[in-house]
């Protein structure tokens, strides 16, 4: 940590910051400059509480150094984390794809999906039996019915089942009946949802906030983590931005970024993160090649008939051609698929 | 609604967009262009669905018309809402200021603090007893003891008080000490707190999402109203932008565009819309000036010692400044203090 | 400065720095902390161009503790600069309105507009006789002529006049007719047009740009003073965010900050900050508030059939009021209007 | 376009809008709704000045169909452009890879960097000869010696030449010296420098603003094909966002949809897009894999030394290994490198 004093701070202010910082067990470097004293802090295992310091008379400004988060830090795991679903390996070499319809409309809806999903090589299924709508008065999922649609997906098809799960009461049901529980972009700083499965045995997808940054889209993973469950796969999904050409900006930087600061498994979602079907194919490519793990797609049979995100999902006809695309491009990328 | 059509769209495809909408009891009226179709829809009562049409061969684009929400829109309800919390006044003439501490610490903290707070003309008091935090290791808040302390600054000052419930677990006790429910801008879209807060008899105070568009914030409200209760006070407390001289860049066009699509009443919250004590006192001048109903204003006696958000905290004689410099304002603006 | 090392970084790379930074003329204070090393650096006078550093192995990140400003720092120039533009002072106690329509179309117009805004307590008169536009096929203004009926204006109403100037090639005709010499957003990163401004007596009034920091602005404003031109007048005028209810975001929060940073005076254009006419009165007054030393305000006798920005001009009645209601606020918060 | 009637919008209102609109030549379409009248607006073949129309009385919103842009849209000419740079292709099947320092510092550094991507595969070197710099303090580039350094290059290693021309003052020396004239982020809407590209013969390489729209960055190449020249490269490096963890954040959503709307060839320039060295590699592989046309790329042979842009140049060993990656790439991707 280092804390930059104001041009007019007096020496007082300045031992008063490293009086401050020497009773927090921390030490304290002054370093007298031509314009300003900037004070380093040495010492700390964490980051620190830095509150304190920066409400003291004189401070300018406190920069944080050590990074907040431990356990999803790659300096203490230095391995990728490959994450066994049953069987179906999230991370490594592996190159893993969940696919299916936005909501759980109906038992032929998602049959008919699942059959041509896995035939074409995916090996998760996914479909929300919870809906967060941005209305109150749209479509809000089937719930336990449609957990238990997804139920019979698996054991048709064998596709592992990945579902979310909107709240701490819906939470349970769906590690029952789920491989993976889902979290939301709008829940990634529901803290009491984050440590609820950070208690379940069940991996847990977690997908970025529409304006989080990756410290604290980290920090949420270590919200699971900190509980016990070790089992995080993350997922880039678009951040809200000014541009008005897609219904979010997938960050590709993300992935990169993530693979370097974290041994956390991540995955792209080009569905949600360009929200138009046909910029899901180019971007499904541009995340393997930008070194991601996997990719989560919104598959429908009848886009025109979706109860809820029709425009970005694409057809199973679409999907077969994505998947040949992708298992060109993952064999020279050195990823199986 | 109007549907735009791509330009190479044909008329099989505009017919089967123009009875897909006649299909769901509207209207369709197609204006053939010198480039392109247009379809312009009219029937509706409510926002149409448009995810269906959306995904059918040949439409480029929908636009709405209709706002999405309801209960909040001022063409249901022309009057301005003025919410009763016990005794005082929310929206209207009434000018309010809700102050206090970030965090609930201890009892010394809040008598000190509401003591002059209430002294120096606030209504309601701030502080919260949980706290939604970004590290699972950081300070939680004090919980129950904390709802407890606030019970005697109630009784103490006469002051009303408003604290957060951070999710529908703490819900209940929250509502049972509080005059006021506060949902904060992580949990804008949390859609379970929103409908059990709407089941609840207290006024809920809603904070804008750090990423939220003003649809998005108003159709929150409407989660609120669409379950029965109908005091909800709105809250600006600043946005995500890549502005780095703030914590957040305080949005005070938000103020008159609510007040012109919303009958409810809307506070201003200048300490996390900024994150520096120095910049409360002008955005709070700013606030009421742009028409906010109020102020959310942290104050604490030892921003040096606070456990949480120190460096946005003013201190009580700062407060009473601001108090002075408010009510002169107000005089001028026609607003009681 | 401050340099933060990789956890890994042998002592090889910490030496490797430190000797880097003795070779600038420059002090290195290496501090090995638990997890990494940092090095402080001291001496330096003004920002040190660390792109020399950043690039050596080991070396994860620099922190810049120096403004890199120096003309425009309210360090070097404590006092409030007040710029006299021919009798009519910006900055100081003096509260500023310069007001008049986007383009000028015509004689007729300007006259009219500029009677009315006189008559109501305008000191300056804006009006585009160049007009950077989106579209090439966009109304572009009237050049030459234009500054002509600019003239006039100023002749007949004692108004002075600001008016752009869009490249190079324009500005030296600008300067001629012009009191202040506008730089809009557009070009707030033009820096040939800066130092041309630069070198011309004429006050400039600097926009800021659509998604330029503080530091930037404050930057694009060195450039103009490092030329000996020190007259340099900011415009906050909103910047771009995802918000979509008005065309830009107002971000009210810089002007405590430029007026902290620098000595410079800042005004507020809420015609261009909002695009919206209705938002315009409670903006203006929600500037003067905030520490804004005048406001920039679109006027126009005919919004409807003004050349461009209609949607966010005002009328003169609504000129009229609104500067009743500043002359009100500007009583109660010490400014002369 | 479609108007959309405030609620309250008299049967006198709607009536003045829509003999407005035939005033304009046009067709006007009224549809009553149940909440508001929306009104149709045919018979336009380019976009129409709304203007004019959303200052009357009772006009809520215009909603445009028509895109702005003419000649750079696809729907006029639906072939790709393939811009011929005195053999060397840029668009269609063949994928160029354009590199260099950020800027020109010496004859030598030129030769040895350009030996090496010569060798490594580039077809065309990019180096800065005039540099646009935040800062007036910065290195602003060797000018005209810089030129004459890149000339040599070209002798010496058959590679092309683009650089950037930063104001319309030496435009015509860089017009003279290169084979490509670039256009900076920054220029992006300096309309004069655009119109002044417009009459050179060289191409033109436009890279997008850091906050454009992809509208307004389509706008900005119809400026310059308006002025009669049609080689306009395009070039997506990034925009202003939230995020924190690279300098910008690369939009590769962007390259889909300019293939879509418009003809023109898109590069993607992923050292500024990341502005980190480490992420140069991933995300040039993603930008192939997303359909870009080419690559812009910084190489320098000792970054640590470099004059500008150091931390996000890449050695041209990396180089090496990029081009290898890109090769097996392009293969599996239909694309010739």
């Amino acid at each position: 940590m280092l804390i930059v004093m104001e041009t007019k701070a007096t020496t007082e202010m300045v031992e008063k910051v490293c009086s401050e910082i020497e009773r927090m067990g921390l030490t304290a470097h002054a370093m007298p400059g031509a314009q300003r004293t900037a004070i380093g802090v040495t010492g700390n295992k964490a980051q620190v509480d830095s509150d304190r310091i920066s409400a003291l008379p004189g401070v300018r400004d406190i920069i944080h150094v050590t990074q907040p988060y431990k356990l999803v830090n790659r300096e203490f795991y230095p391995e990728d984390t490959v994450i066994d679903v049953d069987g179906v390996r999230v991370g490594g070499e592996n190159f893993v794809v969940m696919a299916g319809p936005c909501s759980v409309e109906s038992e032929e809806q998602c049959l008919r999906i699942g059959e041509r999903v896995a035939k074409a090589g995916a090996q998760i299924f996914r479909g929300g039996a919870y809906k967060p709508r941005t209305s109150p008065y749209s479509f809000q999922g089937l719930g336990e019915e449609g957990l238990k649609i997804l139920s019979k997906v698996r054991e048709k098809f064998g596709l592992k089942i990945v579902t979310e799960a909107i709240d701490t009461e819906v939470l349970d049901m769906v590690a029952d009946y789920a491989d993976i529980i889902q979290i939301g972009a709008r829940n990634m700083q529901n803290y009491s949802l984050l440590k609820k499965a950070g208690r379940k045995k069940n991996p847990v997808f977690l997908k970025r906030g529409m304006s989080a940054t990756l410290d604290e889209f980290l920090m949420a993973a270590e919200y699971i983590m900190a509980e016990g469950n070790h089992k995080v796969i993350l997922c880039e999904r678009g951040v809200r931005t000014f541009a008005d050409h897609t219904r979010n900006t997938l960050d590709l930087s993300a992935i990169p970024f993530v693979k370097k600061a974290s041994h956390l498994p991540i995955i792209s979602d080009p569905s949600h993160g360009t929200g138009r079907r046909d910029k899901v194919i180019p971007l499904s490519k541009a995340s393997i090649a930008a070194g991601a793990d996997g990719l989560m797609i919104e598959v429908h049979h009848d886009p025109a008939n979706a109860l809820s995100d029709g425009p970005q999902s694409i057809t199973p006809d679409d999907f077969d051609k994505l998947m040949n695309d992708m298992r060109t491009l993952a064999s020279v990328l050195g990823r199986s698929l």
